[in-house]
């Protein structure tokens, strides 16, 4: 296995069965719990190592249920209908309770299918935005630890730099790779799109409690383009489009710095206030 | 329970614990098994009529893993973790095979949450559209079933006229309500999230064979907000993203005629060639 860190956060042990049993890694802590991102990896990664696999990632659904607490979890991933070139994956993240009982903290879908050449394209062009080499990293004056496994340049809507209600947009830009770099693949592609912070912290310029509740993601790239992306950066961008009673929804697209659009995703968001 | 067939066919009976049974309403029948809007719908409809539902639905994915056979099948809804506020759903839709063992043909999962007031916007304005009264209803040379218990009022994006591979676009704005009209309410405003033609259609101005893989609703709107649209048009948008390898993704916002965006949508769709 390799040493980097997001390797160590998304490894998984055979347990029996559909069952593989991980670990929270402290490099990858958010204020309460995990980052999402790292959470919705290991949980895509017990689809990939899962022996009865039939073709890659296509899309990937991921419900925040409960805050996992550091230590031990067990993730089930199981094949619930193959056909000829798709597969359904029903996904729980549990961990043991009070009394030891396993309680759900996640639960999940996926769909793998085997790649087909067909008619494509890119409807999504890529934002024209400045070069990762002449956008700033962002340097933030809170951290939490995940943050630090991210090199995050952003090109428009960074995080405020004064709490004073004066938000009018919630749409970032952002160039991002893992921290130290890492070869992309499908799970650092999931990762990255939960990587940015909450809109309604920009969208009001104002910091209230916020957190995932739903995070999908879906795949627009096969293994030989993530691997041709190597340890570049992505331009990577989130917007929502709706707050409403507690909960609003981001819409996020990535593309490689070539352009392709890899993934795009959708998310629905807690906040208070 | 009321005449209206979009009633009839998301009609559930308990079975015992946390399944349900429903029958397959020849109503909406599309080419091969039912419209998928009216399978979401029934499938949240479970989640709807489950008697230890907390809350009101926020977020659906649906994912069709076979075909549904017409006739009988059965829906489990389960709590898998309740908070305070939100509760977690995992669903799974069954209908037996040849050897009448029960079969996966949908996964699923849903969160409800009690609504709470919040600080609130709606940052997707309405698109500036001819009214409903002023948009002529879609008249189609061919038609299934499902096709024909919706009034579609396109304003753009029509179904081409013309296969010649001409297309270049894939946005359709249309107003759209059941027919016969029946008041708004979530599992209806859920079926209507997919109520688009395929968006390679009209993309490339071409029939393909295509078909919905997994299918998310994020809803903005409260019980009282959508009483309040009554039997009157939702104007109703989608757009793909990108074409990749035999699947696109298409992104959907649907506005009461009031100009709020009651709820959002992304689908993965399988396409040929």
């Amino acid at each position: 296995m390799s040493d980097h860190p997001f390797d160590q956060a998304i490894a998984l042990q055979p347990s029996g069965g559909d069952r593989m049993v991980g670990q929270t890694h402290p490099a990858y802590a958010n204020m309460v719990g995990p980052y999402g991102g790292i959470t919705a990896a290991v949980m895509l990664n017990a689809v990939l190592q899962h022996p009865q696999r039939l073709g890659d990632p296509l899309a990937l659904t991921v419900n925040f249920a409960a805050a996992v607490a550091p230590g031990g979890f067990d993730i089930t991933a199981r094949p619930a209908c193959t056909n000829r070139s798709t597969q359904h994956w029903v996904l729980e993240l549990t961990q043991p309770d009070a009394q030891g009982q396993p309680a759900v903290v996640g639960t999940g879908t996926a769909v793998t299918a085997v790649a087909r050449d067909t008619w494509a394209s890119n409807d999504t062009p890529m934002p024209q935005v400045p070069s990762a080499a002449h956008t700033l990293r962002q340097q933030l004056g809170f951290s939490v630890e995940w943050v630090k496994r991210y090199d995050m340049r952003p090109c428009e809507g960074m995080l405020p730099s004064h709490w004073d209600g004066s938000g009018s947009s919630s749409l970032t830009r952002q160039w991002v790779r893992d921290d130290p770099p890492r070869p992309l693949d499908v799970a650092a592609l999931t990762a990255m799109a939960d990587v940015f912070y909450p809109r309604v912290w920009l969208r009001r310029a104002k910091l209230v409690p916020a957190g995932t509740v739903s995070f999908s993601v879906y795949i627009h790239a096969d293994a030989a383009t993530l691997a041709a992306v190597g340890e570049r950066h992505l331009l990577v961008q989130a917007q929502a489009q709706a707050f409403h009673k507690g909960f609003f929804d981001q819409t996020a697209q990535l593309w490689s710095p070539d352009g392709d659009l890899l993934a795009v995703s959708h998310q629905l968001v807690y906040y208070k206030e």
